[in-house]
């Protein structure tokens, strides 16, 4: 593939956080009836400044300056006495050990994490399972490596146990040959959970094929019900064929820090290093140290976030649910609601931008997560509660106001 | 290539930082005499303990992390206002307009610049120029991409008017091909300059053979003499087919937030942002705001660090000449010694790993920037004055006792 062909394929019009580059063309033809006032509400990603930072997160990044060189340049993959204080946490977060010197990197983000595990994995003509719906970067990463895709339902809609991955379609693609398997726990952008009985057939399945696993679990520490959560790398998977990513960018709000953690088979990690090496060197030096609070969070901060969350996904799904044609799945973890609205007069892509023109209103089209998704829209919660009320309120008019 | 293959040439054992990874091995066995005692210095990066980050730059970092929410999630080329504000200081520095809207993105580190740069213009098979000796990372992120290196000469121990790039070779590799030159200017790691007769034929040359040239210019602001520096950007070469790299990691000891920029080409840069968009989102944002102390720093600190520098520059200079077999050209701007070392009775790899076990002496082997060089070592001289005169001395002691 050209460097063309790879640039022309990997979009980020609809990306969250890009709205603003976007250019209104003719969308004034189509609108209908004057703009809602409101406060204005970027669903694209969560607000810090309705949930801010860990308490003393600030303090701690200035105890890395103060530091000086030696927190400016740290290894590659990350400071060791931070990895080693980090290592101890997640072994007891996930329930299996984690190797702090050899088998854990510190990256610029989960962004950054998910990228050298997919660099280190796929190469060109690699097939790699992809699950539809999910976080959208996966795709476009294994597209920018030349991989092949080979896509793997989420039965996004249906409640239930189980999260709806479509094990039968998973078999397959191990069976026709992917070598990689990436996916998202809590998935993004639905925010199901895997169940314990597709956790342990995924690793059943992974080990009988000698497929990797890269398991995206960004928001694993955000659940809504005391439902169990699996840890794939605690679910007898080989340790050599995994990579598990985590960061506190979501739950905890520190994304302006830019962190990210990948932790798992010591010569992917190794290769993730070497890659670093020339991508970025290292996560910010005295960022790094901001993971300090990470897992140390004050007592009950955790929990007190968690229900706040839950208030507002609460009030959302039912302003959503009353109006006929919106269906949702509740959400048992992270912050994204993935409802899908009703047909409409215009496309679903044009409902996007004039939701954010007459309503003031940011949501991320389903296109960006799936093929299969065009009529879904994602919405980060992690809002202020009133104001996120607000604007699903404004959305469910225009709702009605472009219904087909 | 495969991905085994591919991760198996991106070696970063010797990489600069990296050496508390390495096994000493047998090298027991080698080693002569006692160990000397002295301030351990670290060569392979500056002290920014030493000289340290531009004043007032955390303070305008805390002030970052208070505007909150809009600092935390900037467009993926960064803060519009950040970049409106640096595109006119860099116009200014460089001499030629930057279009702060469409030719500019904000980094997480110049090296996050050349990577992105590097990525968005060399496909497998493209040929691309690269300098010899040159910044290691040029001739590894070309090896990633599969592009196909044409090595061109620069006469590094030539003193001279020009930097001694060999343009006979360059026009020959453009000739023959050549989609890409990669070039750092002042010359990493040998801190020459080029000159201005030398940057008018890059510029004509790319011009006639249509060749995309990436400038790395991140020492260009620390130069010692009032030789004029030529920026390629604003000598005649086609605005569509530069991208001009810059940051403050270096004379200004920012590195610990990770910043950089690159500048140039709309249709680069906006490649470069789709890219980014998947390997790190974006520059931390709260760092993003210490850009503003960039070309802002208090009236004649660059000046007095500069002095400071050419002071130990010229104080290693002499340590090392005095030396029989040792040579080593003045650098004229950066903080880079690169001198050529005699013959020793052990290998050039094991004499660097001797000098660190041996004399607490951290230099980066010569062959990290050329295969051509492998006698020479590079000495980041951005240290505390008298720690480094004692390292190089012991340096000096060093090649004494195992010179062949």
């Amino acid at each position: 593939m050209s460097v063309d062909d790879k640039f022309s394929r990997l979009g980020t019009d609809n990306a969250p956080g890009q709205e603003v580059r976007q250019k209104t063309g003719d969308l004034h033809n189509l609108m209908r009836g004057a703009a809602l006032a409101g406060t204005p509400v970027d669903f694209s990603h969560g607000d810090v400044d309705a949930f801010t930072p860990t308490p003393g997160s600030f303090e701690v990044f200035a105890d890395g300056v103060r530091a000086g060189g030696r927190q400016a340049y740290t290894e590659y993959r990350g400071a060791a006495a931070i990895r080693e204080d980090l290592a101890g946490k997640l072994a007891a977060f996930t329930g299996a050990p984690v190797d702090a010197a050899d088998g854990m990197i510190l990256t610029p983000g989960t962004q950054g994490a998910l990228f050298l595990a997919i660099a280190s994995t796929v190469g060109r003509g690699d097939k790699v399972a992809v699950v539809q719906p999910d976080y959208f970067a996966n795709r476009k990463l294994v597209e920018f490596f030349e991989g092949e895709m080979m896509p793997v339902r989420l039965d996004y809609m249906k409640d239930g146990a189980d999260a709806g991955l479509d094990l039968g379609q998973l078999e397959d693609a191990f069976r026709r040959g992917a070598k990689v398997f990436v996916f998202s726990n809590p998935n993004n952008p639905v925010g199901v959970v895997y169940s314990e009985a597709e956790i342990r057939q995924i690793a059943e399945l992974a080990g009988r094929y000698g497929v990797t696993v890269i398991a995206d679990q960004l928001y694993s520490r955000l659940r809504y019900s005391d439902a169990s959560y699996t840890h794939l790398r605690a679910s007898g998977i080989d340790p050599d064929k995994i990579v598990t990513i985590m960061g506190p960018s979501k739950t905890e709000s520190l994304s302006g820090y830019r962190l990210g953690v990948a932790f798992g088979a010591p010569k992917l990690v190794g290769r993730m290093e070497k890659l670093q090496a020339i991508v970025s060197l290292r996560a910010g030096g005295y960022s790094q140290t901001v993971l300090q609070t990470w897992f140390s969070e004050p007592e009950g901060w955790i929990d007190e976030r968690t229900r706040l969350h839950k208030a507002i996904r609460d009030d959302l799904l039912e302003a959503l649910r009353a109006v006929e044609g919106v269906a949702a799945r509740t959400p048992q973890a992270g912050s994204y609601l993935f409802p899908r609205l009703p047909d409409m007069a215009v496309t679903p892509s044009d409902f996007v931008r004039i939701l954010r023109l007459q309503a003031g209103v940011v949501v991320t089209p389903g296109t960006e997560f799936s093929p299969h998704s065009a009529t879904s829209v994602r919405l980060n919660f992690s809002q202020d509660h009133a104001a996120a009320v607000g604007a699903v309120e404004r959305m469910v008019e225009l709702v009605a106001r472009y219904r087909a």
